[in-house]
């Protein structure tokens, strides 16, 4: 009977864990992870400290328990220390009785995630918390229960960093947000970003940019300029690592950076190692160019493509990403998918930048959604889009990521019918408007 | 200078107009309405009587007088009564002045609209209303300030029908619906408009099914089992019809129902007149097949087709359509797109029926959406798809719409890279989940 090591139990590797289940009853199925927890919706971590999730227990998708009753072996807290890709055997550290293991697999699964970063800093500082597992959560739930802290302190502009600015507030705490850069959000261009900061001094958020804190001691932090802020509760969102160290010894190719790539299979270098997740090298969908997307959606495909790699079914292929994303910063989405503003800046471009409301225009509550488009000069291509506004964005991005995937142009967006009402859209929509401008436009430029 | 001649200033005619004009300085343009106003958002008058469209200013996006400064000559009340193709004239009744005068044309664009049906009963009965244009929500607004009427019935189940029961409830009426049939929304399933009725009794609505009027008298009308009710406000919602009845000894081509065919640059079977909006037979966009699509998409989609067939671009082409449509329901979004439920019977398929919640399942405040999909047994093809909820519908059937506008298939929904974070999907999406349910069942079908 054939046997598989997944290491890492999170999203990418728990799906995989049950999709391989699925389509094959027989084969032996393995992971280890070096946390406490596995399966849990960890997108979801910021909004149970606002309560948009109202209960911890909704983000555990599955536990070591539920996994036994599929016959899929779970061990927890241990931790993977190498991979031996001539003998087909992984090192394990049961971290818990300090012990190390060794096991031997037929298929390799690596699923090991990122790391969340931190700064010097922070280290050793006991009020200070990343958010990027479900003992993060706990550790950060019980700190402030117990310290009753009214008070936080946000540093970064990741993803978790801005989203746990929104559900501290949702909360009830007073939040400062340090961040060391002039522009917030690194996904989206500087000129449409202007409203997070309007929007975090609208609701009473302290904002420090272009500082950092360089010490922490008794709950008073000092930033760069010298100024001390009280700092009760800090939490660092300042972006993620992959966690692939263990395997430099492998054999398993990786990037500089440490990214594991893969191919259209989700198969490393090694024929029997396949990865997903957060630590994969990809390509992107549209252009030759690779990429790495620390998102679920990716992960989640990726568990269906190397399951079925695995029992045999080699028809199903991953096609690459195009890193659609998306997050709400209160009352607005944000949403990009695509190169990203440096790498679109290697291809000959132009821009289409379109704002329309989001429904019919005559109807109380339309507001408006700003899109901006990244066209190839010579082939319409949309390389990277940027949709911004308050209503209706995961929609278009939505859209833009169907339409691309099929090869479809900026041009061509003119020709998608959406289904118009007045609630929802205008009889041309923001996206139909901005595909007639860049026709308008391209005639131009081939005048 | 050539000559345009322009018949029906609404959505289809107006636009024409305008981009006529925009993208040919000089050509010559008329149009002729028979109505009292053009250019009016007609999909927007029920939102004026309950207040989501606060003025009836707001519905109107252009007049004879800004036409008359883009050099475009609007004449309103005036009814073309005839076509002659040979000669290449119209002969047009003023219908204030009652004179009929001849005007000729190079190219002739017919955007003669479908008037509303209406039944014998309330033929002559004051009180009974259609809303089809400005001047009919003029007079329903008047009705209900002149008599301060607090009652009101509507008859029928279209778009406008459906769309007046929210309205009218939301300006405080008590509103009793009467349909002829058991099934209430006609574009969807029965067993997914179980909501319907019980939304409407839920909001007070008083539902008869199954009957019609017979007469009206005084503020009283009679059903057809004879039972009495308070009307002193009717409105008829029952669909339209084409108004292609002056074409009939034209030689322009009309099918059986009165449709005027056209093909993809919107011409007619003669070839220097043209035709958009809710009278033409275009194709489906999927399949190789007529339909009649009266939707405001099309007209607008095909006012720029024409408008560049007549400056000379013959790349302009039209792509049929899928007749991709959404209605609101008080808190529900109803959307179907492709075949009709009779058409698709006509077709080898299967059926793929999916229900997910719109966001991240532990999110406070996700609800779900059913999704449908009627597949080509051979191929994929989805053929039609409908989508029921309260929230994302929109998203969804317009994702569907731009993915299968490029050949994508039902299993290919599972690689749509949708925006996930938690307030907007799950990582697999509802859409991902069709793809993937498809997969399984056409795998199933192909054992």
């Amino acid at each position: 009977m054939p046997k598989a090591i997944i290491i890492g139990g999170v999203a990418g590797g728990a799906t995989a864990a049950s999709q391989l289940r699925r389509i094959d009853e027989t084969i032996d199925i393995t992971i280890y992870d070096k946390g406490r927890d596995i399966s849990f919706g960890n997108c979801g971590l910021p909004y149970n400290i606002g309560g948009e999730v109202s209960r911890r227990e909704k983000l555990i998708a599955a536990t070591p328990e539920s996994f036994a009753e599929k016959n899929v072996d779970v061990y927890t807290r241990h931790e993977v220390m190498s991979v031996d890709t001539d003998k087909n055997t992984v090192m394990v550290k049961d971290t818990e009785e300090n012990v190390e293991l060794e096991d031997s697999y037929d298929y390799l699964i690596l699923s090991p995630g990122a790391a969340p970063r931190t700064v010097p800093a922070l280290l050793d500082v006991p009020e200070a918390f990343v958010l990027h597992t479900l003992e993060d959560l706990d550790l950060i739930q019980a700190h402030i229960k117990m310290t009753g802290v009214n008070k936080a302190v946000v540093i970064g502009a990741g993803y978790i960093g801005l989203e746990m600015i929104e559900n501290l507030v949702e909360r009830g705490l007073d939040v400062t947000f340090i961040h060391r850069r002039e522009s917030i959000y690194a996904p989206l261009e500087d000129d449409l970003s202007e409203f997070f900061a309007a929007e975090m001094e609208s609701r009473g958020i302290t904002v420090k940019l272009n500082t950092e804190i360089v010490e922490v001691n008794g709950g008073i932090a000092t930033l760069t300029n010298g100024e001390e802020i009280e700092a009760p509760m800090i939490i660092a969102g300042i972006g993620i690592l992959p966690q692939t160290k263990f395997l430099e010894t492998s054999g398993i190719k990786l990037t500089e950076t440490g990214l594991i790539p893969v191919d259209s299979t989700g198969c490393t270098n090694i024929d029997n190692v396949f990865a997903l997740g957060d630590a994969i090298e990809t390509t992107y969908q549209h252009v030759d160019q690779k990429t790495n997307v620390a998102l679920a959606w990716g992960a989640h495909r990726m568990a269906f493509v190397i399951s079925h790699q695995i029992s045999g079914d080699k028809s199903a292929a991953f096609e690459g990403l195009l890193g659609t994303n998306i997050m709400r910063f209160f009352d607005y989405d944000i949403a990009t998918l695509g190169l990203s503003e440096k790498e679109v800046s290697d291809y000959d471009h132009f821009i289409v930048d379109h704002k329309q409301r989001n429904k019919a225009g005559y109807m109380e509550g339309s507001i408006p959604i700003q899109v901006r488009l990244y066209v190839g000069r010579n082939d319409g291509r949309i390389l990277r889009a940027s949709v911004v506004g308050k209503e209706g964005v995961d929609k278009r991005i939505d859209i833009l990521a169907a339409h691309i995937r099929l090869g479809g142009t900026a041009m061509d967006l003119a020709n998608i019918e959406i289904a118009y009402s007045p609630p929802y859209s205008s009889p041309k929509s923001v996206l139909n408007m901005a595909g007639y401008k860049t026709i308008e436009k391209m005639k131009k430029l081939n005048e």
